[in-house]
């Protein structure tokens, strides 16, 4: 088995941070430089089948894309800490709160970051109104983890879980086009202090 | 246990199919007008804690939302057929393509209708560049399905799974903006009329 990683991606972030939180340190690892084209080669697309970063290859050639599905098999892996859940209910609050992370915080930043950095206009035709409108997306959504992040200590449960892995990488991710947390989200300022507290926050950068 | 559901909402209709496929008709069903902000009452943000539909309330008062977090929940109550996955391996390859439906293809799709329909004025402040931009992502990404299902039947599996539902709702959805599938997309076109002609497919609407 071996693990596809880009050191500046946000998505191959996801995966490191998750491996530290497991303490897995015996896994493959093969970096990928996303600038000089390393993912759009004809040998990385024969292995992969796509040009995405993370890719999972396993034992049987099987390429698993796509970060939280990569997670999941490795939690198959390593159970614990446990991180996708314990039993149906668990593991549909984690995975509700994993999608909210994603999908109104974790992509709308990338987003602003891909349509609104000068350094990726290699990767992407850059539209400002995009960036403008996913920054913007993102700021209102964060205010939805303030409420939540004000009675509970973590995302999802009393522990950390991927939800809270998803938000924190794409929150680091978007210092890129320096964007902060709203000052007037203490919970969320107090919640991402606590995540770069935490071993697993030097798995990213 | 009740389900909070609209007739004409994409998310939604992902339920719906997948209660459909499992021939599961005893669960209680209420309907959101979203037209008239009916998911933005005090009840409902009282009881669901979001303003998003569907939602799935426990019999132990736990609201769930985001479809695919409900879907999964569902399976475990009512495992046949399986859609997500009988062991890791199959698990993550569901998830790998579920996420590929939805990310490149199924959202891509709904941002270009709630940006680019006059009706969804209403739900939204309209940017004409996301919408454009929007649908120019989902036709390229369903060149990357129409390489899959040249090789597979279905989407992620020999069986159809929640990936199939969740690219197919995204593309029924956009019918409202007029897009089609490019006649150039031989196995999307055949897998679309495949999935049409299932029982599931009155679900939708």
């Amino acid at each position: 088995m071996k693990l596809y990683d880009s050191r500046r991606a946000p998505n191959p972030r996801r995966v490191r941070w998750f491996l530290a939180e497991k303490g897995v340190d015996d896994l493959e690892i093969v970096q990928i430089d996303l600038m000089t084209g390393e993912h759009k080669t004809p040998e990385y697309r024969a292995e992969v089948g796509m040009t995405n970063v993370p890719a999972l290859i396993l034992d049987d050639g099987t390429a698993l894309t796509e970060s939280v599905a990569i997670c999941r098999y490795l939690e198959s892996l390593y159970p614990e800490p446990n991180l996708f859940g314990r039993d149906a209910r668990d593991t549909a609050i984690i995975e509700m709160w994993t999608r909210r992370a994603e999908l109104m915080a974790a992509m709308p930043l990338m987003q602003a970051v891909r349509h609104g950095h000068p350094a990726l206009a290699v990767l992407e035709t850059q539209v400002p109104e995009v960036a403008a409108n996913n920054r913007q997306m993102a700021e209102r959504s964060l205010a939805i983890f303030d409420k939540r992040l004000g009675e509970s200590e973590w995302i999802a449960a009393d522990r950390v879980t991927m939800a809270d892995g998803v938000l924190y990488s794409g929150i680091e991710f978007s210092r890129l086009v320096r964007f902060e947390v709203p000052e007037a989200m203490p919970n969320v300022t107090r919640w991402l202090a606590a995540m770069r507290a935490r071993g697993s926050a030097k798995a990213g950068g």
